[in-house]
């Protein structure tokens, strides 16, 4: 298989939550606290928003590193790009991420709703509205013979397993629940049957799931 | 810093041995099975030597992987390099590894017994008498802004070590006891004064240690 959808560094509650319910431009995990559903990753290295040298080069670290490594476009649901819904009102929301954002590549957002594409730095918001398996087409094609990361959120992600176009996810599982909100599913068993799967319980509370076929 | 010095992929026995006694031709490892030593790598579909596609994409693929991450040069001790020892009755012997040896950068092998230098493929082997600081200062300028990879066996690692020259360590310690041969620590605690860890018992009995600092 040449070209890979992945998903990473995807955080979902003990419950299978990916964000809880009422996303808000103040809350964009709803009543998610996302500092605790992240922490996993905050101390290392290769977190992209360090604002400090240093940080930590153990397993956490090789994780998120994995982030990057040969992608060369991305697929997210509308809701990651933004906290409004239905019709665009205008076209001033250009994503949470500000003037850099960390994709640097194509980024395809799946909207009812569409718009004109725009670039911030080196990443370009195109806008679709398709099924999984096409859009994915039109990303492995913007990918230049990369990967694709599917970057969430659980609706979306939940959408393209169910269309089984998904190669290898790699899903962190925190220590805490959160009852209600987006669900990516009940139990990460539900995957076995399709996938490999390697456990990797850690100190910090959190279990990362790796997933191939 | 911005050149690290790294260590990958280095297997110890439970009592700390890199390799057996007895290293021949017939036998890199000595009374060691290099099978059971680096049988917690053979299953990934990053290892090198596959001849079949696939393998998995768990924890110790990530592993496997970090090993030509970045990497601009090797350093290597003249036991990994070949099992001659004294002066070079000729110089036929290019290594273990064929045509196409797995480093495809600048080699550095520390010996007192130096030969002229010789290319295989991408991989070009130079020979050094020097201690490990000067040594290390060759391989980086030699890697041209990337890492070197600090490849052992266990007496070179111990003197980078020795020398406090290594910036991280990647050690998976074996599931078996050699009792004898070339010995890298008689446990990895002695490192945990100098460095940070991140201690991985996995499912195979192997344990793997990533030091930082």
């Amino acid at each position: 298989m040449s070209q890979l959808l992945r998903v990473h560094n995807f955080v979902v509650s003990s419950d299978g939550y990916g964000a809880g319910e009422g996303q808000s431009l103040e809350s964009p995990f709803g009543h998610a606290d996302p500092g605790q559903l992240m922490s996993w990753a905050f101390g290392t290295a290769s977190w992209p928003n360090r604002t400090e040298p240093g940080g930590s080069l153990g397993l956490e670290d090789h994780l998120v590193r994995e982030f990057h490594r040969n992608v060369g476009a991305e697929i997210m649901g509308r809701n990651k790009f933004g906290p409004q819904r239905g019709p665009w009102v205008d076209h001033e929301w250009v994503g949470w991420w500000g003037d850099e954002p960390p994709f640097h590549t194509p980024v395809f957002v799946m909207t009812h709703h569409l718009r004109p594409s725009f670039s911030l730095s080196d990443t370009t918001f195109h806008f679709v509205d398709d099924e999984p398996a096409a859009v994915l087409q039109q990303a492995r094609t913007a990918a230049h013979g990369k990967d694709v990361r599917l970057g969430g959120g659980a609706a979306t992600v939940r959408a393209f397993l169910d269309a089984d176009l998904v190669d290898t996810l790699h899903v962190a599982v925190a220590p805490v629940e959160l009852g209600r909100g987006s669900r990516l599913w009940t139990s990460p068993d539900e995957l076995y049957d399709r996938y490999e799967v390697d456990v990797v319980p850690r100190p910090d509370g959190f279990t990362h799931y790796l997933f191939w076929r």
